[in-house]
């Protein structure tokens, strides 16, 4: 690995080479975390155009954002997947690779030629770790499906929202940043499994089995009582208070979650009585009267600034905070403190939430590579023209 | 381990043990990802009440449908942290596991006098995992927070919903999850990396960190524009069309990202011609025109009821899909193929998207213990009175 691309972190994964062929989303989110934690992550792009996330904005100095920040410490080189030659280097790396990640429609790689069964007699030592909406099996595993279809089909819009309102949309991608985090852990556990038994082996990531399992209370409440769980604005199904509330200008979170917490709220707002009254005496009886409780908790609320209630529900001990947009996230003092925003190539972009100590977690990370950067260096190296 | 809970599933962490000091959900789910995976993950709860979520509805048959979800195929323990006898036992599991999770607010184990280098010393391959709601580190440590307030502080409220309309929570607790599979994926990465340094470390993921990563795209345009991104409704911030869409009855979705699928959906819905229209000609124009784009689709597809347009527009190649309400999403026949609803003790819950070829995915997995039920075994097992 001596050639490899200078100025990577070091990290647990550090030493391992990873053969990229994913595109867009949740394949190269799942390598950007190898390459975070100091794996070698080679991305091999169709020649001329590379991944379509290329294209994507917002756009800054001409490069795409998008890209940079989902690609950030990857090596690229182009490769046709169906010229002879190309296949020679392809095959070259693959042979010394410890994984290789996909996320094209199930049965692509396959009519590729680079089926799992040919490229584990090729390498049997290496993790082929395969991202795709539906998966490998199943009755719609050959059908397209972007980040919306999967958040529609797996119920997750039909539980964001408000009551009498549309289902929505998550206001991120969900579905492929989910699969790509479970196609890291997946990958991650494979390799540690091969440890032991020396083999490699086939992962069979979903977007939807990811998104599926992040509809939790959704899926108890149905399986428990047979309802269809609706839509609850901002409230948990479970716990009150804990919800959004206005106050005299911005709205704010409260999350008193138990009877200590609720009655610490009471006292810091001024109305202590509401603690003691019946309706009020648990969870199970807050959850019932949640509405007479919002409004008993915002008739104090709305009488003063957000920031005097922050200030005073978090000096009461109870969990609280602003509703912050982008820029308040990530100017965050805390954000910062931890490195969660970091530099690429001049961009500030999302750090690292990975901590483990005794590994680098660097406030400045290497470039996204251009399309095809690391071609003639990466031909020399496994020995292609 | 002989003694340990019978009919565990095999997986690549079989052999594994793990001290669970955590509660309710951030932690236990990180935990249970072990479990279906087959590392053995001993519960350890405060005596007489246990984990808190043993208390959430719903409930069935008198269990917590919430509990059982998060904590299947676990043994259980109660040990009094403060007690001497129970700390024998704690510690005397503490020198033979691999793994430690905890969920405290950052300080509470040094106080409990189980800080990191004390069981470091004890056991030195030890992989001590803490998951908190901002970290170990930063001027907001030490706060409590739950899955709302890291929700409003990270900005994903401010970019879910409707424009105009209030910020959104995620229908499910998106900071949690996130942060216990983020939490999973770190111990998997510091067990591989202990298989060359001999050595255990100290990981500490934040539910704000993990919630940061997936606000890519608002963190995205802020990052290139400076300017604070807001709520955009279904729609796609980039990629048009990519939306909800109303019918004669149920609104779908459709994701018609690329010119190709978009002439594909033009013909499929019998208009063609907008696809040759200038201002709908390239996804950057249908971005800066997509209110104009969904009217002129919306004309068409509101003809029709839903399950006519999903069956021509997928036939044309185009990914679309319905909204789903939980239970379609539970009873599809995609996620029952692939073992996604699975019973445990007689309830059905969602499975284990880790696919990993060469490992059970059992569609029947072990229950979730009562508190204590394994108590006395593992008291004679750890060498306890």
């Amino acid at each position: 690995m001596a050639t490899d691309k200078p100025g990577r972190t070091t990290g647990p994964f550090s030493g391992l080479l990873i053969v990229d062929l994913s595109h867009v989303l949740c394949g190269p989110f799942c390598t950007r975390l190898f390459a975070d934690l100091g794996a070698r992550v080679v991305k091999v792009e169709r020649p001329k155009s590379g991944d379509d996330a290329r294209a994507f904005g917002p756009f800054l100095n001409g490069r795409s954002v998008y890209f940079s920040f989902i690609n950030r410490g990857k090596e690229s080189i182009a490769l046709d997947l169906r010229d002879d030659d190309d296949r020679k280097v392809l095959f070259a790396m693959i042979r010394r690779a410890d994984v290789l990640v996909e996320n094209f429609r199930p049965g692509t790689m396959e009519r590729l030629g680079l089926g799992y069964p040919k490229l584990a007699e090729m390498n049997p030592r290496l993790i082929y770790g395969s991202i795709s909406g539906f998966g490998q099996t199943g009755p719609l595993s050959k059908e397209r499906a972007y980040d919306t279809v999967i958040q529609g089909i797996s119920g997750i819009m039909s539980v964001t929202g408000y009551p009498g309102g549309p289902p929505t949309r998550v206001g991120t991608s969900v579905a492929d940043l989910t699969s790509g985090l479970y196609g890291f852990a997946a990958i991650a556990s494979a390799l540690y499994a091969r440890e032991s038994t020396g083999k490699g082996t086939k992962i069979d990531v979903a977007m939807l089995d990811s998104m599926m399992t992040f509809v939790e209370h959704g899926v108890m409440e149905y399986s428990a009582t047979g309802e269809i769980p609706g839509r609850l604005g901002n409230r948990h199904p479970l716990i009150t208070p804990f919800d959004t509330f206005r106050t005299g200008d911005e709205p704010i979170v409260v999350c008193a979650g138990d009877d200590e917490l609720f009655a610490r709220l009471c006292g810091a707002i001024g109305r202590p009585e509401l603690a003691d009254e019946r309706r009020f005496a648990s969870n199970a009886e807050r959850t019932a009267n949640h509405a007479a409780l919002k409004q008993a908790l915002e008739a104090a609320l709305t009488t003063k600034p957000s920031q005097h209630w922050l200030d005073t529900i978090a000096r009461a001990g109870v969990p609280c905070g602003p509703i912050n947009t982008v820029d308040k996230a990530v100017e965050h003092p805390q954000t910062n403190a931890r490195n969660m925003m970091i530099v690429s190539d001049g961009i500030r972009m999302t750090g690292n939430p990975v901590k483990i100590d005794g590994y680098d977690d660097p406030a400045e990370r290497p470039a996204a590579p251009g399309l095809d950067a690391d071609g003639i260096r990466i031909r020399r190296e496994f020995g292609g023209r």
